[in-house]
């Protein structure tokens, strides 16, 4: 018998999220040396991990026998001071994705719907896919979020919006009198997951009111993560604030030792390295113009972001992720995202960026 | 409005599961130094990791910035050298607790039925309830699996069998006979989770044949940890052994991370750390016989056990438990398991066994 027949349809149905793929397995395909190869695939921190991440983890190391503190109460104590959340309104995950499928398995169930706007971050529609219930994607806006679509779609039987901001693929930025004006007309009802991964790579003018909505909104769960710029992304870890209620929830079908214990150390440690964060943005900023430049000087087209990677227009993007990957440089085609002539790139070190450029322009001169 | 009525009303019926206390919040709340207090209430590793694991994780820091390897290439590569089973049939868990899980999304779902035993690990009926099936649990018999009840309990509507074996917190064991048997009778629609996270303390003559029924038992899925004898409790991971169909539907439920980087390669190097397992093994041989001893000599009951744990009849388990905490030394009640009158202890260094056996036995002076 096809054992596969015993799950449900909706877990049949599943399409498993395509990840970046690691050096090491392009090294492997491609015979090349892995420090040959260049990664900007995955939205990753080009600086590596803050520094105070390292001597949390050296310092933790003699106790990885024992079981991780699944209440997390030193990485809650650590965002209670910087944020002003009490520990009753945190759920911390594994990674930022374990946040978003807290959410789905907490409020979705076959006979519910989750709204979430087309080339959205592609989790959105697995994890509710997974809880068996409806996802209902929305026309995109310049390929960002349509927040009038979206809330002409919710139905009664919606729990469920997720929104990214920024947007990963897209860089899109939706800003705080929008995203105000969208809380008060949605039903009080509907849990609206506000997903931050990269809110840390907006500039100052632009950072997310989110907290001091908290007390006002019941239904928001803000959802953050150490795996862009605090580059963490290899330990993960994440977290929601959100209300009490909505905490509690989330923690019902939340495993108890979801976070590991090096990861609660390292991000407790890398939390206030306001200094690193400041770094990453810099260079964030000094590397997207480069990048900028280099696309306007070969005529590509490109989404504005503001992330830490680009949406390019490249024409056939899945032939060309193949022939920059045998130059050793792995991107990101994003046709999943029904963007089949989009390549998203992460922003690098600037000589990451330069061997990209170059791969690039030479790839193109090939196919001219 | 309560928004903790948008959840199913199976999630909202979930008790989350109770973990051991860390030994940082006993400190905290007893005022205590944490260096004087002895945790035996999680079934860790005393010995503590591999050194193996240890070195790996020094040579992978420089990479946490980026994502783990999502396919786990490497750590599936060792297990197929160890075990012989293709890397399609090999999945990988955030801890065997996640295994567990990825078990209950992938084949249950409301309308279905999971069957475990009354005494048998807290996860299976928290898994299959936040999955929202029906969790059956049949009688124990001299608390160990009753495998002829469990048989008797299946129904139409059953996707899942959960058997611990060894069983925590009970220590009980099962043959390979018995086993066998058993998978011979399960009807081929059931998936049989063996769930063998403490088989590496079995003695030589009793170790599991479940690598073998693999290939004539589809349905059937090993779940086994390095939270135990390998000493990784803290990092995650544990792996599941099973057909490509059942590993299949289990990765498509999977988070495409859940695995982080420090834990795959700490896996893999101490994976084949046979003087280690050896050693620990032989500690706990040791230790067993040590607490056995002690408890003799107070004339107390405990349940015969295959783990590195010891369930003890106490009397009022929770009071008992408190009284030890004040003196420093965590174990666990576990009358969540319909055992109030028990306390689970895991096996120690000689030194802790020793200091348990002085508290128990202070405790039970006082108490007189």
């Amino acid at each position: 018998m096809n054992l596969c027949d015993l799950s449900p349809q909706y877990v049949r149905a599943i399409a498993p999220y395509q990840p970046g793929r690691p050096i090491a397995e392009v090294a492997r395909e491609l015979g090349l040396a892995e420090h040959d190869i260049v990664k900007l695939a995955s939205n990753e921190n080009p600086l590596g991990p803050s520094p105070r991440a390292l001597v949390a983890i050296e310092n933790a190391l003699a106790n990885i026998a024992l079981y991780p503190d699944g209440s997390g109460y030193d990485l809650k104590a650590a965002l209670t001071r910087r944020f002003g959340v009490p520990a009753e309104q945190i759920v911390l995950g594994n990674g930022s994705n374990d946040i978003l499928e807290l959410v789905a398995r907490a409020f979705l169930a076959p006979g519910t719907s989750a709204v979430f706007s087309r080339h959205a971050f592609a989790i959105y529609a697995l994890a509710t896919q997974a809880a068996g219930a409806e996802g209902i994607e929305t026309a995109a806006h310049d390929f960002g979020h349509d927040l009038d679509a979206m809330l002409d779609a919710l139905r009664a039987d919606t729990r469920v919006v997720f929104i990214a901001n920024p947007n990963n693929p897209t860089g899109t930025w939706l800003s705080n009198a929008d995203l105000l004006a969208f809380l008060q007309r949605v039903p009080e009802n509907v849990i609206v997951v506000l997903d931050e991964a990269y809110g840390e790579y907006l500039p100052q003018d632009k950072q997310s009111d989110a907290l001091v909505w908290l007390q006002r909104f019941p239904n928001l769960v803000v959802s953050r993560t150490f795996s862009k710029a605090y580059g963490l992304a290899g330990l993960r870890v994440g977290y929601a604030l959100t209300s009490r209620m909505v905490a509690d929830m989330m923690n019902r079908v939340r495993q108890p030792f979801n976070v590991n214990s090096l990861a609660l150390v390292a991000a407790a440690a890398a939390l206030d390295d306001n200094d690193f964060i400041a770094r990453s943005y810099a260079l964030n900023q000094l590397g997207m113009r480069q990048m900028i430049q280099g696309l306007l000087l070969m005529g590509l087209d490109y989404i504005p972001s503001f992330g830490n990677f680009l949406a390019i227009r490249i024409g056939n993007a899945t032939a060309m992720y193949r022939r920059l990957l045998e130059k050793g440089v792995i991107v990101r085609p994003i046709g999943n995202y029904a963007m089949p002539e989009y390549l998203r790139v992460s922003i690098g070190l600037a000589a990451e960026n330069t061997q990209f450029l170059q791969a690039l322009e030479s790839a193109l001169k090939e196919q001219a």
